[in-house]
């Protein structure tokens, strides 16, 4: 009997992949909770709002929490259904330190503490927002979610290359820009580190203006700096676009199943054809 | 004779595919007339100009309004022309509640309802602008634009996963800058949301300059958001990039008309020619 | 001798494809040439710069001119040779008339003019500056130049209607944020002309920082802009990508010379294999 | 004996490919000196925490520099087992004016001097810092950054013709912005390099917001300028797109090592399937 509960709970709070309506009920009921907690957290830091609705914020924040701690005790109860779980004890706690079962443990205790000791939480607080995380575990969008994961993974190595060349046009940038504008401007460029504050607003382009050059060559290096910036990220840009290229490839070649022996000798060529290469055939 | 006439009147306000030179007169000078409508509605808003040629403006918006109100009469009676909205009442109705429609009745409304009533419906008037999309209806146009939403359709679901990503990254560099720029400006940093603010404008990189962080830590944290942020709109542009080459070639070989068996079954491969995958051929 | 003469001239200054040294050392000064009297006229404007050098600034320009003038002549008499502009009276006007020809024209006008009559042509003079397009006649970056054409050209109209989003955005967007901040900042947003000026600087992420909403529906609004704009601007990004792609692979099929019977039928299928269509074979 | 002492320096500073442990750790442990001397470059100019650690950094300065000294002399000492340097005295010479060797002793120098000479060698001081450029040269990361250089190599006349455009955009919008602008802001726009900071940071979006336009037709003029910017932009990012995506197809089909016979008459059509094009077979 308690096995069957077991399973059913199991079957609607983590096997959602059946399309059953209650899975998705609860799925949607758990999610909007997670977006209506967060958004309390956000609400509650604006005063005008927290002195007039404070109490409704802290009903909302300890409802939500007492349904996330008996959501968190289920899941570590039928924790053991899924493969990498399944001893009953040291399969649990190894399902407590996942990433995911941190986070909705901290989100519950950030509502509990406070209620024991009588001291600021505030910064524990906002841990909860990355209970948005599970948002992304929707099975809808898992799918992207691994295709762009995927994208990034295999332009690895070349998006920290860039990011290395980022990093160091940063520093250099800065030294230099310190250099000129240091003794013209001691209040805004009083030391690398500080220079290094316009040069990465200059190189993103946000340009906030608080800092700026003001002499001719700071403003010819700053204008170097900004174009060499904007250059320098149309590389990521274009090489993610042939990421993607490369996926979609990738992915439609597995959907066929191709098997694909070669036309000359009849040995595997799958590896030609993964890489887009046409095949050719030779007249005899 | 009237259903003669009826015809004639669909077949230049509607039925522009035929490439008369009456259909192509009467689509350019309504066009020229809500171009110069919407110019009137923006000028309007110059007091120096509303009082020069407040008349002018005034009169033209009044002509436009009648001739408008006699193309949306006459479109809601060829409508029956369109299979769509082929029943006589049912049909009118129907066309009546489509998009464009209602734009037409809200724009002609909004030069008529003032004459009526004597208060200000400023904020309707600005609806008038949205004839605007007929524009976008063009038939040069209208093979491009629907191009473009294939891609974004076809993309669709990775760009929503992006959007939620970007939106999670504002909320948690907005949550994090506001407790450490909290304390040294209250002002800037009072709650979260006058954070996310500043996230927003450092995301995308305006960075208008009105609010930036002051302290060490904030500058480190706002320096990365800025740099996550730039990374984070490379990915829509490199899978924008992906689809526009996938669209490109599904439409040409559409045009080929091309029927693939497979070379070593005789089935159909027709997907995985789709994919572009170079086909393979087996020597007997 | 004269015909020798100027089909030398002619050999020297307009057909420099046969790699001699003597049409290159005169390209190069003359290139030289324009850069130097570019840089003059920007340099003129520093008033320091303009009191101490304002002299060798005037010579300078005057050797400029009268170089030009003669270019000028040589051009308009060898121009004959061109076959579009062959004939001895009217080809030499056709010439005269081409944009080209009537950026020198002016570029010498400017400089002459002023000894004549005692009158400020600044504005006329910077026109100058346009002989600059000449540096892109080089024959070295021609085909390159050609190519971004090709690709620009070939994408036109997905371009304009982009463009036309982009406007449309621009305008809509201006129009809500007038209504919503008008009150709020009367001299800011006075009107939706001065609005516009917020969104362009919004929607390029521009940002400078004059005019920002300080309302908090203006900055939610402001916010949806300012991402709905960093999107926008990477579909032009993505689909120039496809552009280029495409155009690479028409570059090198030309090269090849394909010539392509279809294996089936034996008919043309060049059409398929300029789509980039894997040929498919069928087995008997 | 020295000899063998020679060569396993040689196979530990230089020859890192055969995976030793050793070559590891001494390739970190340089790395991690390196991180460690920029860093102090870079803090020292921070003048609380110059007055407090000013000893710890002289002191940690001193035996980088000793270090890089001994790592120096070492590579000198066997620069004769690469190839390009073999001759014993010339060899040496010419590798000691190798850019990466010329670094590292600007390096070295920088610490030894200032004992030597009691001058403020500041400026020379940050060409420490271009050691970090020895960072790019791991083993690891070689490869994705040669790709990188080979696709900006392949597109470098693209590139260059597209930073001339820009350039010319800059140079024109500058001086027209400097026509319409010069008599309302006389102290913004005093002459044209001034306008040309304002033009630079327009078309790279920085947009500090020291100098922007408050005319009418300056307006106009910034918001055309800041759209024109943003597109040209896109078109770098799409070129590189491009080349990434022919980098890795050629990657793939040196891999492939394919050998292509034209179908129909036997020729060599390698160059034809380089490109991508799908090979046709004619049936006989």
């Amino acid at each position: 009997m308690l096995k069957k509960i077991k399973y059913h709970v199991y079957d609607i709070l983590v096997e959602t992949d059946d399309d059953e309506l209650i899975d998705k009920v609860v799925a949607v009921l758990l999610l909007i909770l997670i977006l209506i907690s967060s958004l309390v957290v956000i609400l509650e830091t604006v005063d005008s709002l927290n002195q007039q609705y404070g109490r409704i914020f802290h009903t909302v924040e300890m409802i939500a929490a007492v349904i996330f701690a008996i959501e968190y005790i289920l899941r570590l109860w039928v924790a053991t259904y899924t493969a990498e779980y399944s001893r009953p004890i040291w399969g649990r706690i190894k399902y407590a330190f996942s990433p995911l079962a941190i986070i909705d443990l901290l989100a519950i205790m950030t509502a509990i503490l406070p209620l024991i000791f009588t001291m600021d939480l505030m910064f524990i607080r906002f841990l909860r927002v990355f209970r948005l995380f599970r948002l992304l575990k929707l099975n809808r969008y898992v799918e992207s979610l691994n295709r762009l994961d995927d994208v990034v993974r295999a332009k690895k190595e070349e998006l920290l290359v860039m990011l290395a060349m980022i990093a160091m046009l940063l520093l250099f940038s800065s030294s230099l820009m310190y250099l000129v504008e240091h003794e013209a401007q001691p209040d805004k460029f009083p030391d690398i580190p500080s220079a290094m504050w316009w040069g990465v607003a200059t190189l993103t382009t946000v340009g906030y203006g608080d800092v700026f050059p003001i002499t001719g060559l700071g403003k010819l290096l700053g204008g170097c700096v900004a174009l060499l910036g904007v250059g320098m990220f149309a590389l990521p840009a274009g090489l993610l676009a042939s990421g993607f290229a490369d996926e979609i490839r990738k992915a439609q070649l597995k959907k066929a199943n191709c098997e694909c022996p070669c036309p000359h000798c009849g040995g595997d060529i799958s590896e030609l054809v993964n890489g887009n290469i046409p095949a050719v055939v030779s007249k005899e």
